[in-house]
């Protein structure tokens, strides 16, 4: 593979160290990427062009003098539109916020900057990050590498879709029921869901709100290490992050995983595209050949459904609901909903919704005392038709709501483990499909090693998208936004 | 001092490791000071002697055969009566669980057995643990050990009672809202409330409160780390406890203060009692005696009066409110007054505290960004008539409710910091006055440093209640429960 732009972010990093390749270079194959490719992709949609040239300028510069060297040193990368970075547009993919500029940098994008990072704007995401795929008002339907009628999944699908073809190094995330995940698994990348304070929520509206969490994603397991031993480590901001750093991240992500005892999860209960859990039988055969000790088993979920339910709705309600509320029409059906369902909830569900996480997080980490990693389906569909909001029927079923066929991701989230989407192969059509990996709570470095493994075993990633497809499509306009 | 029950737990610990002190002398020690004292104090008020001296011989001779020895090997001590330890009674001071006897150790309890200490009973609480005095309807009133018409404190009473006068070498409580600090100022002893998640709370019946924390009591700041050591470290089943252990709790806590920044705190806005006032103003010379670079200072907290009241009154509603309601005037009023209060919490008025006291969390670490630690009073009045449910004036103000008085330990709960009560001398009539010495989140050993600092200078220690005369009015009955 001799597209720049695509290696792994570990070696782009060594070949910047090294003096191979200059940060503006690499920002300028990075930038031509995003003009060949984002008309029809539509993932990065803030741009900062000139500022990031400057910013490269001064690392190549810092470098020649000697200056020192951060871990994602001359790395371009871009922030989800969630997340505050200085100088640069946060609109939550919403009307209300459209304009709205940053003043200070969150936590995370201060921490990627340190890293020596090039900031070259902001990916696309659903209206208020609600959703699993990735259009809104304000910027428009972001679109699947692999198939531009598809979506690249969300609410981290500009990241996930800017990343697959080379337009960043590392990306940034979140996931409150699978942000991080979903778009991994629809385009073909690796995404990691940290172990909730791992990465400091800062600023937050509620810190003490746990099911979103920030994460990174990247091309391959090394490149999603990488990043988040920048963004990892303590700060009293977030209750949760008493973590200490984690230095054994930035070593080599190779294990003997021989003997280490695992669970092969199935559907947990829940409805799958017959496609999804073929691909998830085909990838069984890969995860064995690591030696890894396999039984059947899946946690104990009753009733995560409606905690998730429960906390989302109250959390969307107590900090977005006033002003969707003002904007009536402004903001869409969905998040109107979502609002409107989370001001009925009481205070005694929300105790309730706790009580009942308490005692699943209690049976996870049994669970997790006999089982070193869990090994689950990511998605219950294949990446779906990029004009539809959501999956309305999966094999026949139903769904009822927008939510519905994102279980397999969100049920997760309420269990506080860590979990990763790991690129697995592709559906006869060529769709890509992740294989989820879940760890033992506080073990992100045990999911990416094992994503690591697999990442020799699967090598999806020798399979990018086409590119020169996407080319044509974007110079005949063949996409709308 | 000869006397073998008041040694501090660390030189007892020395003694049985050396074989010089037997674990079965040491609790026969125990038990009779229980039975001397306890007519008149009563605060061991669940006795499990046989068991006890079963598991001292046990201790005993498997340090003969060369055993593992765990740090706390020998150490007598009791279980708060809000906390289980299987096969021993939990009646949260209440009717309604009169008789409940527990069948599993909680993680605390288990902690503590297996670094060797020997459970000799429970110590009294106030009715669910509510409120900073000690009695309740199952098993009365704790006495002060400086004068046994006072309070000693609480909800960790019984505790820091049995702690002032040898009873038990260390013991365990819990702090919502000032309950390991407010008997241990009472009762001249060292409490520690942790920073959430330092010592994980397991089981819970809502993981996500960390309002309320498990923590140490001791006669020295050593002993408090010694048994901080023993109950701290990481576990998944509760979500704040990513800290690792913290190995340095076991090593000599002298450092050298000289030139570290503090803020001396005063009064918070809050009333208080001249006397309290005037101890901690003398505490100040003490203090500076160390050589830390003091300047006035105080974080914010404003809100942090509703945040507490709302959370907690949500709480409790959630957690005992059921109960409480089927009980009726089985329960007493304070208790069925708080649920009430708790039932009228609405769930847009939780996510309000939440969001507010993230604020306050962002608050409090930009002020210890500044300082490393922070100087206030503990308790806003001195040990009151053991009679009285609760505070009803400070110097003249009326008190609204049974809370109100406790502000200056609750409003620092809020805050997610590190607290000690540090003995710091005695008003003119004998009372003991505590220092709250409040650290940045997470340095709890910090606090504990400058807690051994201060005692050296203080000597509090030195003055331990008159045991004949509380041996006299044992003998005379003068005491009722």
């Amino acid at each position: 593979m001799n597209d720049l732009c695509l290696r792994p972010a570990c070696e782009l990093a060594a070949l910047l160290r090294s003096r191979q390749l200059s940060a503006r270079e690499l920002l300028e194959a990075s930038l031509a990427r995003i003009d060949e490719l984002d008309p029809v992709l539509n993932a990065v949609v803030v741009r900062d062009d000139e500022r990031a040239r400057q910013r490269a300028a001064e690392l190549d510069e810092a470098l020649v003098h000697g200056g020192p060297v951060g871990p994602l040193h001359g790395l371009p990368t871009a922030h989800k539109d969630l997340l505050d970075a200085a100088g640069l547009p946060t609109s939550y993919g919403s009307r209300i916020f459209a304009g709205n500029v940053a003043r200070r940098d969150s936590l995370l994008a201060a921490r990627v900057r340190a890293a020596g990072a090039v900031r070259l704007g902001k990916t696309n995401v659903p209206e208020f990050g609600a959703g699993s795929q990735t259009h809104n008002p304000v910027f428009g339907t972001t679109r699947n590498p692999y198939d531009p009628s598809r979506t690249p999944g969300g609410s981290s699908g500009g990241a996930a879709a800017a990343l697959a073809t080379g337009m960043v190094a590392v990306a940034d995330g979140s996931d409150m029921g699978g942000s991080l995940r979903n778009p991994a698994s629809f385009c073909n990348i690796v995404g990691l869901r940290p172990t909730p304070g791992r990465v400091p929520n800062v600023p937050a509206a509620d810190a003490w709100y746990d099911l979103s969490v920030l994460g990174p994603l990247g091309r391959r397991a090394a490149d999603v290490a990488l990043l988040l031993a920048a963004i990892a480590g303590p700060d009293a901001r977030d209750p949760y992050a008493g973590w200490p750093a984690e230095p054994r991240l930035l070593e080599p992500l190779d294990r003997d995983l021989r003997g280490v005892r695992a669970a092969w999860g199935g559907s947990l209960g829940l409805p799958f595209s017959s496609a999804v859990l073929e691909a998830h039988e085909r990838a069984r055969a890969g995860v064995a050949s690591l030696g890894l000790h396999l039984t059947p088993a899946e946690p104990d979920v009753r009733g995560a459904d409606e905690v998730f339910r429960t906390l989302r709705g109250w959390h969307l309600a107590a900090t977005i609901g006033d002003a969707v509320e003002r904007a009536g029409d402004d903001v869409g059906p969905m998040v109107r909903e979502n609002v409107a369902y989370g001001r009925t909830v009481t205070a005694a569900q929300v105790a309730r919704a706790q009580q009942r996480r308490t005692a699943l997080l209690t049976a996870a980490t049994a669970f997790f005392d006999e089982v070193e990693f869990l090994f689950l389906p990511v998605s219950q569909v294949l990446p779906f038709d990029a004009a539809e909001p959501w999956v309305r029927e999966i094999e026949g079923e139903p769904m009822p709501d927008y939510l519905a066929w994102m279980r397999s991701a969100y049920l997760v989230s309420v269990l506080r483990v860590p979990a990763a989407s790991v690129p697995a192969g592709f559906t006869p059509e060529g769709l890509p499909v992740g294989l989820q990996v879940v760890g033992r709570p506080g073990d992100d470095l045990g999911v990416l090693q094992v994503a690591h493994a697999l990442e020799q075993v699967f090598r999806a990633h020798e399979r990018p998208p086409d590119l020169d497809a996407l080319r044509r499509a974007a110079s005949t306009g063949a996409a709308r936004r």
